[in-house]
């Protein structure tokens, strides 16, 4: 039988016990569907730092390129804010886009219809919002030289952003090419009017958009695109932009849909192989306590279901028991308007196992 | 008698008839309270590359220089979006910023009460919410060096992102103080996990925080910021930040309060001097119609009197003034609830200046 490797990454603070809740839904996927999973379980981010002294042990690092995918929880906590670069959990994320060679990122963010009051948006301007945001993961002012130097202004710091043409390419085809299995929009965002890797940016995705006619391009400007996400959110379908955009337009993206403790993504390369987790991050201040919301993280499990395996059917099911369990009225304490009545992570998990 | 001298940029689009507004009001102010302006008109943007064939004549940088302050409509538009660099509006405005020493962007974002139902964000959320966004306006990746060279992946183009001490002194001590006149709190944000830059700008604002023991400091990043303004608009009061990011988070900022025809803003340098200007762009599509909004720019005009002048009383007349006319149901249709009862740019200014 074709047995799915996947390596799974815990990490800090809530990741453990979010990604115990996904586990249990790969189970069940095997039992109702057959499919065989074969699970590695590798140390990232603090508790690496703590157990190994690197953020990404070179043990994590083969685990993961002899997987088909990886499944990751959250990484960070203030235990490690004031490390030094080397010995800090972001870095370990750097360096494992990098060396998987996953330079896209994609971060699908839409309204659970019974979640729309989260929202701080009026529900009539959410109404219908469903967008992507696909951001370029391994280039950039991320990946660019960085430096200080003494001048007679005292120290000064450089980083380098830079782009070139290939990098740009890929990341743009990807881009047409979520839009046309969807609503056929893309919104290429960039400073054009002020940046040269924006410029190139900009005559790149002109250049190949003519491969994708059947898809209605528009470029925004990053600071008009911030105030179009809160103006008219619904009229975006795919958004498509440069490492350090993304990060924070995603994250703007995200939020105002209310449903950041729902949303997944996934990382990408070149082939099927992609690396999936919730948006949300590893909520220090709630770990441990069972109160932690598991659906962002098991919606990541549908996720690579869809885009690395295949298995659409089975995504189907984790998607439903989730609307399900939802509708039902069930809601762990981040998303519940009654918090008294909210339900802990276990339960949480067990109920959306069980409506599969 | 002590002449201030305004130089006047009406620049594109709707800038000539909302600066035409503002001067009344800054007639009005003449007669009610015995100052005395001399405005000199220059030309700026779109409008001087069309008749001197660049975005920044020499003589409008001297009619500039040789002024107390400066009154700026907007500048831009299709017409020159296509330009090379050199022939484009938006290089004049970061010529002008960088000629006049202007390394400080001051965008108060606050709610007009009778206008809360114009935002998309939910009435509850917005409540109280009154911030200032200050942005460092002459350095980081707009100013840095900028160029493309080939490479075996396609051409590559590159930006520059440098900060020195200095640069990050002068901001970080302005925004301190401007914190000092309001609630006390300060919001740095960077991207201090990832950025050299941002590891910089909060060492070096952690070192002057010690001159402020009164403000209360903390750090955001960036991407967390955009999400911050969203969910908790009001609990910001100054957020302190580098050029590029205050670009996005300012628009933001200003789109959330649902204000942004309301809007205006200060850049500074080290005296007094100041360029005012409306936080809304040139608005093409409804330039010429006589429909704009007068009334950002005519509160640039307070933000001048206090900032530049010490008007206070003046200012605070103005100020006065729109809050009346806006209690009294007056509106320019894009804020009015029922075009159909929309008044023009010309009624508009004419019951503020009655009102003052
Ligand atoms: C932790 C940080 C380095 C990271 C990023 O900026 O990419 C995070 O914000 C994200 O979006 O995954
Ligand atoms: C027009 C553009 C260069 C400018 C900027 O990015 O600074 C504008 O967006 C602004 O905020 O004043």
């Amino acid at each position: 039988a074709d047995v799915k490797k996947i390596a799974v990454i815990a990490g800090d603070g809530i990741g453990p016990e979010v990604v115990a809740e996904a586990e249990k839904v790969l189970k069940r996927t095997e039992e109702l569907f057959g499919y065989q999973f074969e699970t590695e379980h590798a140390l990232f981010g603090g508790i690496a730092i703590d157990e190994k002294g690197t953020p990404l042990p070179e043990e994590t690092l083969k685990v993961c390129q002899s997987a088909d995918a990886v499944l990751l929880g959250a990484v960070g906590g203030p235990k490690w804010d004031n490390n030094s670069k080397e010995l800090r959990p972001e870095t370990g994320l750097l360096g494992i886009r990098k060396a998987l060679g996953l330079f896209s990122n994609i971060r699908p963010a839409f309204i659970f219809d019974c979640l729309k009051e989260a929202s701080t948006l009026k529900p009539e301007v959410l109404e219908g919002t469903d967008l992507i945001v696909v951001r370029e993961l391994t280039g950039g002012i991320y990946f660019g030289e960085k430096f200080r130097r003494e001048t007679a202004n005292g120290q000064e710091a450089v980083d380098t952003c830079a782009y070139n043409v290939t990098e740009i390419e890929r990341i743009a085809r990807q881009a047409f090419e979520i839009a046309q299995t969807r609503r056929k929009k893309l919104a290429s965002v960039d400073k054009a009017n002020v940046l040269e890797t924006s410029r190139l940016w900009r005559e790149t995705v002109n250049r190949i958009a003519v491969d994708y006619p059947d898809v209605e391009l528009e470029h925004v400007l990053v600071d008009n695109c911030a105030m179009q996400l809160l103006r008219r959110p619904s009229s975006f379908d795919v958004i498509v932009t440069e490492n350090m955009f993304g990060d924070i337009l995603s994250d703007e993206a995200a939020m105002l849909t209310g449903s950041i403790g729902m949303l997944a993504s996934a990382s990408l390369g070149e082939g099927a192989f992609g690396l999936y987790e919730p948006v949300h991050g590893s909520a220090p201040d709630i770990a441990g306590q069972g109160i932690s919301n598991p659906i962002a993280t098991i919606l990541s499990v549908a996720l690579m279901f869809r885009l690395t395996f295949g298995y659409h059917e089975a995504a189907d099911s984790i998607e439903r028991a989730v609307k399900e369990v939802l509708d039902a009225g069930h809601r762990t304490g981040d998303i519940a308007v009654d918090k008294s009545t909210a339900i802990g992570t276990l339960a949480m998990g067990q109920l959306i196992v069980d409506a599969m």
